[in-house]
């Protein structure tokens, strides 16, 4: 088993660079002065995607959770000890609180020099389309049930891996969570921008609140519960469905 | 061999999440309060491609067919029994009727809010460009043959392993599958929108007539034949040539 | 060593499914009634490189050389007796020929109904867009020099696995190949939309000078020596260098 | 070990396919008469993440490093000899140099022909958005700390592999490095154009200095130092940090 220190550690730092990359990704699009702005959805869902494609990969050691939702889902199926549980949660939240603040340095002209200072919260942290809470609950929900059920059902090839799927996808490694990431954000993305992971969307909200970004807008906390909530009850129900499937690995 | 219950279960749930996935791509770039809304072709075949990829990885221990084309092509060629075929079938078609649905439910506000609320079944269902039977199916022959053709000439590394095509792709899973539906989708999708799956076409159909989309177009029920014909009549020739071909696996 | 029949079977097949999906995706940019109509260099890249992966893994039992440049450039490294070259060559032209007469046929509708018939040309074969013999030719050498001298640095990983190449990118197989093409047609398609295959030039050409195709343009034949004679300079130009190299396989 | 004389062979090679087709992917969305002219920011990640791929497959006999960033951080590290070092360095910016050179003979006549033949400075090397060499510094030293820090902390399967990162990702080969650098410069290539490399940087700014370019801008000589200093602490940190962390590779 995992020592708790090396959990903290590779999570952490998995972590930081899932947000680094990820924020990075919503910055080049979205800043007036970036090579990479208006860059469209498909470029954001690839940032994306081999954004958690390189967390993971350096979280290894860890398991490659990076994600509170997943965390919580493997404790629920039995595959992670619930007493490391709030660990992997510590180390995920200041990760990515911490590649937000990166994300902000890498781009720190580019944000001084927007056009639109004002709307850069979403280069942190996501925000609904449509405002309802019920519904964007749903779409988290479901969103974020696909990722866990499918790392669920594409255990590691070997125990003691940690979260390593290749079960029918056999050498793909991390490539293959990569995958199913874009393909989540190109298709389940579009109504709230796809948190799927608590502490993706928390960690840089917080570095947004803090950090000071010339004219920068509201952190929306009133919204900040719902990419909370939203990936644990999908994770959660992801795992309960596991649980109650034949499945034979 | 893989019980009756294990092929409806799995077939069932790994199709549910290719039309769930599938769907959602095509809602996220046509809806227009959607964040992907105008991303383009890629982006849809990058969207279709990997609802593939991860849908087959889920229904692996039913031999991820997840297309009643497959699954006739198999049992032409003689993988698959052919008194399972009915329970594949009847399992695809609940399961991509349920993902559609989920997916109506992951874009709720969107659909309320879309401004053009009859031009919808797109989202949900193919249709031509230029409408003409005889041709039409002519599109969906051709690119269902070289999706069922591929996997049979492309069969599993070691027996028993259903469908995991890798036989000079030895360890990219599905994700070999995937890279050729993207590849079907960017060449021979244009004309028809790209069935190739009569249970991806009939049961988000089916939704579309059923749900209580606002302001809903018509289901176009006198076009369903031909993506339920085509794909089938595609899949069984590239069965009955590769039949006829030395194929020395 | 393979068959004179299995090379000719194979290479025929898996050409054909080259051109069928790489004209493909050219019409469904180019011509106005499809839906793909002008998705982008990208989408045209992926397109040919998924072509290639769906061509080379049906054509792997002859090798999977889909293309006389490698054909030519394998025989003078010593990997394939030219006595079977001839077959080679000859199969592909056929094929090339067929998949562009299929994907005709895909696009019948579409061909019909375009706005600028005259502007078809390009679907199928390529063409400058700074007409210069020399200089297009070394464009050409060029970009057909790194396919075939990667082919050859990159061996298969067993003797007798024909052109799979995974020293180094093991288990991607054909995929690495589709990676490789989809990046010279990024960065060296600009000038003259990358033959790199005398074949996939020549096939479809034939195809379109003799379909009976709305309005159609002129096939250039004035031009057509060059992909087919830059190609084969530069495969041949990278075999004698790898042969002059340490090369440790 | 491998000798010096192979070090300097398969470096220089593998840098000169890797520039001449990551400048080559520039070009073809720069000069106006090129068929990817426009092409969009994820077409150039794709093209330069596939130059990486082409490049380093190449340059596998020597490590695969072709960039003097990785050699330094790797010397650090322990998994280079010091005195390999200057031979790797010099080795990639000769190839570098060549394959810039190569790029132009592939573009010649677009070159010729472009309107705007005073902005072909970025085709060659890169510059920022927003001049400043301090924060220009910060973004280089953290796209490249996320280069060399996953690769050192992906090491190969088997020892004496050299470079091929494979832990947890295990047959991807040079894709999954491919897939890092799409992703760095999707998510942190907006500010600067992300060199992470100065190989990269410095060959080709030497030949846009050095080749008859009609009408060309200035080479801004400058800035160079930037891409040069901002990659090597970069990938000296990612060395230093890894070397205090527990991997139990």
């Amino acid at each position: 088993m995992t020592s708790l220190g090396e959990v903290f550690l590779w999570e952490l730092l998995g972590t930081a660079v899932l947000t680094l990359m990820g924020c990075g990704v919503v910055a080049n699009v979205t800043l007036s002065r970036s090579l990479g702005v208006g860059g469209g959805w498909l470029l954001v869902n690839f940032g994306w995607g081999f954004a958690v494609f390189a967390g993971a990969s350096i979280a290894e050691p860890a398991g490659a959770h990076i994600n509170p939702a997943v965390t919580i889902g493997m404790a629920i199926y039995g595959d992670t000890p619930w007493s490391q549980v709030p660990v992997y949660i510590i180390a995920q939240i200041i990760g990515a609180t911490l590649g937000a603040v990166l994300c902000w340095a890498a781009y720190k002209l580019q944000f001084d020099t927007t056009e639109a200072p004002a709307d850069t919260r979403g280069i942190f942290c996501t925000g609904p389309t449509v405002p309802n809470a019920p519904w964007n609950l749903v779409t988290e929900i479901i969103g974020t049930f696909v990722l866990v059920f499918w790392i669920i059902t594409n255990p590691p090839a070997s125990p003691g891996d940690g979260g390593v799927p290749d079960f029918g996808n056999a050498a793909l490694g991390y490539a293959a969570v990569a995958f199913i990431v874009i393909g989540i954000g190109n298709s389940l993305g579009g109504p709230t921008g796809y948190a799927i992971n608590p502490a993706r969307d928390l960690g840089p909200r917080i570095a947004y609140a803090i950090l000071p970004i010339r004219g920068k807008g509201s952190a929306e906390w009133g919204y900040s519960w719902v990419p909370i909530a939203g990936p644990i009850i999908g994770g959660a129900l992801a795992a309960l469905l596991a649980l109650a499937l034949p499945i034979s690995s």
